[in-house]
Order: structure tokens, then sequence, then C-alpha cells
């Protein structure tokens, strides 16, 4: 992927997280590039619509539909992906993530070893504006309630 | 869990995953059970919506909202979970799963080891109406394109 398409997909990824953010949400977004455009953004919805299974990565892979060829595409996600999200990636032969932060989660390390084992290819960014929303939102005593609900805690 | 329970819990399940075929859509069901009740009912939603991430056992878990306790109930599921759901059920801490049909889907074998390993209870039965409705589904030459799609093919 090129520097500047991989920029798209890393601003595009982060205006959904920041987009959820000022809902009131949880701060992670997503979005689906094929062939150098973004065919799909997303973002959690926990909060927004109480949902349990609209994360960021299920929301991109909701809003494609059944007319995008996902064996096409790149996934990016603003935060490591949870087994759930992993689960959706390999179940439709998703073939390349980009995460834009695997700092603020401790134990999805062994979802990315799956991805990887079923031939996933997984880039992992330090992309700073989203490290810091990601941490913000976990560590002010507000929000750290919502969060600790996303990931099942 | 009591025999009549586990019933309940099936005729909730299959009559969702008919409910489902009569509506055109992939026929699998599933629901949520808690103290002996039925606290969510949910079926396959590709054709009926388009949906990628409403299987059975997510749009149960979708239904629950926030304020069922994952942590008291059973899933029921007429056939084996993907990955995509048993991420979700992993994710959710459900702690037991009873499966009406294991017979009409090949791989997904390491899905059931994956529960089993995260301590989920996996019961398998086998409820010929359930397996009987998954194998005319898979066979007919008028849904066999549909059922493919649905896992992933």
């Amino acid at each position: 992927m090129a520097i500047h398409e991989l920029q798209v997909g890393i601003d595009a990824t982060y205006q959904q997280a920041l987009k959820s953010f000022h809902e009131g949400g949880v701060p992670i977004g997503a979005c689906i590039m094929q062939a150098g455009q973004v065919v799909a953004v997303g973002h959690n919805h926990r909060i927004q619509c109480g949902s349990n299974i609209r994360h960021g990565e299920t929301d991109c892979i909701e809003k494609c539909g059944h007319t995008v060829d996902f064996s096409q595409v790149t996934l990016f996600s603003s935060l490591t992906p949870c087994l759930m999200c992993t689960g959706a990636i390999i179940l439709y032969s998703i073939p390349r993530v980009v995460i834009l932060d695997n700092i603020n989660i401790h134990d999805y390390e062994t979802n990315l070893d799956m991805l990887r084992e079923r031939n996933v290819e997984v880039k992992i960014l330090n992309h700073e504006p989203s490290i810091e929303l990601n941490r913000q939102f976990q560590r002010s005593p507000e929000t750290r309630t919502l969060w600790l609900g996303d990931v099942g805690e």
C-alpha cells in the first residue's frame, strides 16, 4: 500500500474515532479501503445505540453489505481488534489489517497471532493521536467504565 | 440445566431458525436463557437485512443490550458458531453454549476447542429438526450459494 493511501486510511479511521468520542461514545474508529479508495467507515456504537456487536471493525464490515469483495480490502482500526472482530476478519478472509494503536490494550496479542496464523498481514502503526485518544478515554474516571464494558470486563 | 429448561431453549432456538427460513433467510436461530427464562431470541439476518454481522448468536447478544449479565446466561444456537460468534461469546464471558447441530459444518471444530480452552461449557445435541433444516438448506441448489456466503466462502 502506497504511503498516501495509508495516510488516507489513517485519517478516515481517526476521524471516525473522533466522531464517536464527540458523540459521547467509545472512541474507536475503522475504515475499509479497496484499490486506494475508502469503501466504508465505521465506529463503535456501544453508547450511541446500546450495541454489543457494532465495534469499529464490525460496523465497517456491516456497512460493506454484500457488494464488497473482502478478499481485496484492507481494514484499518484505531485499536487492536477484540476477539469478535478478529473472528469477523477471518470469517470474511480480509487479507490485511492496519492497527493505529496496539499500546492501550493488554491482552489482545493472541488475537494478532490468530490473524497472522491465518495469513492475515498485520501492520501496527504508532499513530500518536489515536494512542492519546484511547489513553485519555481509558484513564478518565468519567469514561473508564464505558471502556471496560466495551472490552467485556 | 434442567431438562424442561433445555427443551424451552431448544424450542425457542428452532422456532427462530424456522422463522428465518420462512422469511427466505439463512435458517439459523439462537436464544439466550437466564434462570430458566428466555431473555433474548435471534436469527441470521444475512438475507433479510443484507447483514454480515447479525448471525443468530450475535443477533441475540445484540438484543440483550446492556441489561443482561452475560456471566449468568446460556446461549443456544441451531448450528455450531462461526469464529466471529465464538469471539463474541468469549468477549462477553458467556459460560455455557448449547449447539443443536454440529453435523452440517465441517471446519468449526477449532471454534469449539477455543470455547473449551476459555472454560466455556459446550453441550452438543443432535436435534434432528435443526439438522434436517440445515441439511436441506445447504443441499438445495436455490439456497446453497446463500449458505456459502454466510460462512464466508
